[in-house]
């Protein structure tokens, strides 16, 4: 508990509000498009700062417009609006949600029509990790309510905002980063053969959260003998033996920033086909932390580690990607693959996670978090130790 | 520590996810759907039992197809294969996702076709508190590739089933509901003024999960001298003082089912105000226990609470509604308001949860959590003190 962690200020300056605001309306206008419209959580908090559990409750449906010029519009439900009303935006409109007939949609349809102009286009993510969080008949009735209004997809607006990040959200994950790995470090000190999963789970989610960690939504793991076939389980009641392998990963939270990364842990003895896999997956991140920087894809980061995977003949096409974006959520764009081919530029922040099949059927998966720096790569997580650390 | 939680096993029988099928089945029917496609999280645990955090990554969709005969079909990305195939499913068809040109649609679609008539009508969620969890561009790329397919709003099927809850269900409910139950009682006994609202929010954290909570994904709250005006914040380095109230509402959860109740505190000591405030929640919540039955409307339910609020001359029409239905999520179908008439039927969960403003504009909630026997109410949540709690 003596380790300082970096420090991140909790939330944001206007300033920063007003600039984001400003390189979204200047990608719309590229795109000509004369108004955004937003209704998932990272977006509306991306914008507005808003910053609300309230979202998992899938009765309210929540929308911010960034019209061409000037500052966000929030069109939500009353019970939002103290809470949108400490925001640095001004333009707040509510209804008494939830309304079976009309919720919202009418307020939203009248507010698009004041920032559209007659035949306008207005631009809403309809791509590749987009959703549209409203009932797809409202979004019908919307359509319908905005007669000559073309809708555009926006996704590139927000995709090409949100992966760069800024100095302050940065210093938001590199603080979870380092109070996650304490918790990774410490781990073998409480956590032992004897354990069920369900108990070894809480105990790291009680660690995190008493480390500073505002909140562990996501973690996830598996154990078994020698490894394991399954890398997204919630954990179950089985009990952790001497020869087990056990996987953590965790996305926990400050400030509304994720990490994401895992450990891998040995208990009593490991066998050498697991040692191999995991110096193999260390390997592999090290070749990712090399060719991390900017101007090169993330297709050529993947090739990077795959080309470490397939010279310890293992294949690199197993999970679908080697590593994502970071940020407000556990997994943002890009995407590690082959198929991907952003650029990656400095201040993106990504995770390198490749992984694998070894064995008869066991996965291998490592992870760790990195910012683009312009030299490079710079490590957000403390890196994994080098060899498979065996709890005995 | 030393009570004991009502018992709940964990996960559901074979059986059970043949009954909903086979419930679902029987609404298609009626409503002349020939499938029903599932892409949202409870939908698709419901009818499989597939429960994995990895909801919370964007990148992936996941979908599930109920035929009008027979088990559902999955078609998911592959790194949920070993988790589904764990399930009572068979007929499990992945794709290595993401993919940015074709990311399981074509996959999805072969198989709608498979199971739709030439001319059939394909049911999805489209109504209200539902959102189709799929790139906007992709869905619009299925209908074009369903051709001439109808597509017919499907939200009356799983809204009817998921209302009325099993035993099985029901039995998860009550375990959480006491557990935080325990964690509200033991309050008083660790969290005191000079606590800021984040340790605060973080003891009673760590303390539910130290009860035997899975996980907190839901909690909110409020601190503020006398009472506060917004009550789904999330907690801030604001330091509890005597004199403050304090307000804590949670979704915890037992085996992918929730609790959502609250509680009251003052510290120190309390106005007159805020006692009559409680007093009035209070007798609110009484009057919804009594009215609460097999055959009423929730809109009758709202209105017993609302003639209370009334006699104190409050307005019940400031936060929307006052309560809900409860399972799977913190908030889930029906409403307890004027224009929600679903008739309440026995083995729904749900919460009673009268607000209103009293004062210079402060907010008064109470929350509890009941099911509905035959002959009326059974209080889930251990009831809140008839008055105010006053931490000292």
């Amino acid at each position: 508990m003596v380790l300082s962690h970096p420090h991140a200020d909790r939330g944001f300056t206007t300033a920063e509000f007003e600039q984001r605001t400003a390189a979204a309306q200047k990608i719309m206008a590229r795109l000509k498009l004369d108004a955004l419209l937003l209704t998932t959580e990272p977006e509306v908090r991306y914008f507005t700062g808003f910053d609300t559990i309230f979202w998992l409750s899938p009765t309210r449906p929540w929308f911010v417009v960034i019209p061409a010029k000037g500052a966000p519009i929030a069109v939500i439900p009353e019970i939002g609006g103290p809470s949108m009303s400490q925001t640095w935006l001004s333009d707040i409109r509510t209804w008494l949600a939830p309304q079976l007939e009309d919720d919202g949609i009418s307020l939203l349809a009248d507010t698009l029509k004041e920032v559209l102009p007659a035949g306008g286009v207005l631009g809403i993510p309809m791509g590749h990790e987009t959703h549209v969080r409203m009932p797809a008949a409202d979004f019908e009735d919307l359509r319908t309510r905005l007669g000559n209004v073309q809708i555009s997809d926006g996704t590139e607006v927000i995709r090409s905002l949100r992966m760069v990040k800024s100095d302050a959200e940065i210093a938001k994950i590199a603080r979870i980063c380092s109070i996650a790995s304490s918790a990774f470090e410490h781990l073998p000190n409480h956590i032992k053969a004897g354990d069920t999963e369900r108990q070894a789970f809480a105990k790291f989610k009680i660690d995190l959260l008493q480390k500073g960690a505002d909140d562990v939504p996501y973690l996830v793991g598996s154990s078994g003998p020698d490894g394991f076939t399954d890398v997204i389980n919630r954990p179950s009641d089985r009990v952790i033996e001497n020869g087990d392998l056990l996987l953590l990963d965790t996305g926990s939270l400050y400030d509304g920033y994720s990490c994401d990364f895992d450990r891998n842990f040995a208990f009593g003895h490991a066998s050498d086909a697991a040692k191999t896999a995991y110096d193999l997956a260390f390997r592999a991140t090290e070749a990712g932390l090399k060719a991390a920087r900017p101007g090169i894809t993330t297709s050529e980061l993947w090739s990077a580690m795959a080309t470490v995977l397939e010279s310890g003949r293992c294949s690199a096409q197993q999970i679908g990607r080697m590593g994502h974006g970071l940020g407000m959520q556990v997994t943002e764009w890009p995407s590690h693959m082959p198929e991907d081919h952003t650029v990656i530029q400095a201040g993106m922040v990504l995770t390198l996670e490749p992984g694998f099949v070894f064995g008869d059927g066991k996965m291998m998966l490592h992870e760790e978090n990195i910012v683009i720096r312009e030299d490079g790569a710079e490590l957000l997580s403390r890196r994994a130790a080098a060899e498979l650390p065996i709890i005995s």
